[in-house]
Parts: structure tokens; C-alpha cells; sequence
């Protein structure tokens, strides 16, 4: 790909779907660094993905958020939940029933605890992927503990956020303190007590 | 005088000043590798502290077990827990009250930070770390707690050990996911809403 074609895609209209090509490149070179361990520059994305620095810059114009982007490959934030049925299975589903939402999708244990060491070595790049990725995802699971406010199914006075703080703290004990596997039968036993304890610490 | 310190000491008969000394130098040179963001190797650590390699391997036959001593430079257990009075205070007092007790003691946020980037990098640390380290510190509160169960005060069904994973998780994720620091008074208030939570949920 030479640096003439990536300019040119950039243009809007027809050629959008070069655009999501480009964009695409750039990722898969920004994760090659980082499942390679290397140390992400611009200089070494532009190398490795063959679109032009200025193509780079125009979409992203901070490295911190084009790496915050590339560490999100392979999450989705979920679909808004049906928050009308059986509250507790919907929002303790959500959380952690599927073991596959944490280790599918490319979203490996390995790109979760690299994206904990990168995090934790540049607090700028947290910030960034918390505000654009992760709270973002906190969304649907947020919206079905406010409608089990208003079922009067959990205290009118809970901090909806702090619960989420709370429920997923818990998982994130486990991999970050604990070193456990997201699927070992200890660590989802353990989970599933503490999980139950905070429910019941949030019912009316 | 350092956990280590305070550890060799028990260790050793008489001979030991200059034992603790020899221990000191190389936990020093292990920590200043670490600031440094340096790797840590037997050879580094060997030539940074006039040790000799020999003297090392015999204090800490493996390397991993080094780092994570000197990772808890500053740490300490806590001591045992008066768990016959107000166990609500003593408990969430242990966990949070007191946020010098992360940030002070020479157990900067700046360590703390490099602490999980090392154990996310190397399963290996992390599991030696939290055998004989982080699951000595929960051993008071989870004292006070089981106490709790005893008194009628917490359900006597609890998980203990499920329970301080959910007290603790709440702290992690404002340090790891949000990025937030410890001292920060949204994260604090949000943190005393969380605990609440769970431990309303451990009541009786």
C-alpha cells in the first residue's frame, strides 16, 4: 500500500469503505507491536502498516488514543439488556456469566493483562481508554440497575456506579490480584459468592 | 525498618546485623532496577548491590521471589483487629480508612503502579506474590470477620475469603480500571458507597 493510495482513500463519499481498510491497517500494526511487546510509535505504526504518516495523524491525532482503540479490538459494548424480566440473571449474566465475553472474540486473558501493563504505565493512556472504551461499556448493565430502581426491586438509594465499581470489581481481583484464570472453577465460585453478597447488599 | 528487614531478622541468630545489611543492599538494588524500569537480573542486581551472586541465590534462590520482596518494601501485615467493638468501623477502617496506608511507608502509587505492571507481565511473580504476600495482609480482616459470624453480627453462611475479594476489588478498580488515585474524593465517596453495598449484604 503506498502512502498516494492512503491519501487519496481519505477522501469521503465512494471511497469510504478504503477508509475502514486504512483504519484497519493501522490497528493490526498497532496490535502487532503491542502483542510483540514493542513500544508503539508512530514511526514504527506507519512502518508496519504501510499508510502514510499523515494518513495516521488524520485519524488519530494522539497515540494514546489510537492505542486505547487497537487494546479494544474484539470488545463490543453489549446490547442494551432487558431490564423488565429477572433482574438478578440479567445483570449477574451480564457481568460475568459468560466466561467467552472475556476470553472470545480475540480478546484474549494475554491482551487483557497487556492492557493492564500498558495502562498502568501511563496514566494518560488510562484515562483516555477509560472515558472512550470502558465506561462505555458499563452502559447497559447501568440503565437495567436504574430500572430496578424504579421497579422498586433495589434500593431508591443506591449509587448505581459504585455498584458497578463493586460487581466488577470482583472479577478484576481475581485476574489483576489474584492471578487467577477468568474460568477457573475456584476463582468463578468465589466470584459468584461475592457477586451474590453485593446483590443482596442492593436489594430494597 | 522495611518488612524484609523485619523478616530476616527473625530468621537469624546473632551474627545478624551484618546479615540484615547484606539483605538491604540487595532488596535496595532490586527496587532501584525497578524504578528504573530496568529489567531485573541476577546480574544487575549483583552488580548494583557488590553482593556477591553467591550471597544472593542463598537468600533468594529464586529471582521471582526477590522481586516480589522487594515489591513489599514499605508494606506491612496489619496487626491483629479488635473485632469485639464496632466491626463495621474496624473493618471498612482496615480496608480504606486510611489512605496513608498505600500512599505512605515508602508504598507510593508510583510503586503500586509498577507493581501490577510486573505481575501482569509474568504470571509466575504474580502467584509467588500473592502466596506470600498479599494473602498474609487480608489475614487480620478476614479474622474480624469470621469473628462477625461468631458474634451474629454477618450471615453465617458468608464465603470470608469471597467477601474481601469484593472489599478489596472496589479499591482496585478505581486504581486500575479508572485510573483514579487513591486520595481523589470521588473515589472516596464512591468507594464508601460501594462498601456499603457489600456490607449490607453481609449482615445477618
Amino acid at each position: 500500500m503506498t502512502t498516494v493510495d492512503a491519501g487519496a482513500a481519505v477522501r469521503r463519499g465512494p471511497g469510504r469503505p478504503r477508509d475502514e481498510e486504512i483504519d484497519g491497517q493501522i490497528i493490526a500494526a498497532t496490535l502487532a507491536l503491542i502483542d510483540a511487546e514493542e513500544e508503539v510509535t508512530v514511526s514504527r505504526v506507519v512502518e508496519r502498516s504501510g499508510v502514510s504518516r499523515a494518513a495516521l495523524y488524520r485519524r488519530w491525532p494522539s497515540l494514546t488514543m489510537l492505542i486505547a482503540a487497537a487494546l479494544d479490538v474484539g470488545r463490543t459494548v453489549p446490547p442494551t439488556m432487558d431490564a423488565d424480566g429477572d433482574l438478578y440473571a440479567a445483570v449477574i449474566g451480564a457481568v460475568f456469566g459468560d466466561p467467552a465475553s472475556v476470553t472470545a472474540s480475540g480478546y484474549s486473558e494475554v491482551r487483557f493483562r497487556h492492557r493492564i501493563r500498558l495502562v498502568m504505565g501511563d496514566r494518560a493512556l488510562q484515562r483516555a481508554y477509560w472515558r472512550s472504551h470502558v465506561s462505555r461499556r458499563r452502559g447497559p448493565v447501568e440503565e437495567a440497575l436504574r430500572r430496578g430502581l424504579e421497579r422498586g426491586i433495589l434500593r431508591a438509594d443506591l449509587d448505581v456506579e459504585a455498584c458497578f465499581d463493586a460487581l466488577a470489581g470482583v472479577a478484576y481481583y481475581q485476574l489483576v490480584v489474584r492471578g487467577a484464570r477468568f474460568d477457573d472453577p475456584d476463582s468463578q465460585a468465589r466470584m459468584k459468592a461475592a457477586l451474590d453478597v453485593i446483590w443482596r447488599g442492593m436489594l430494597a
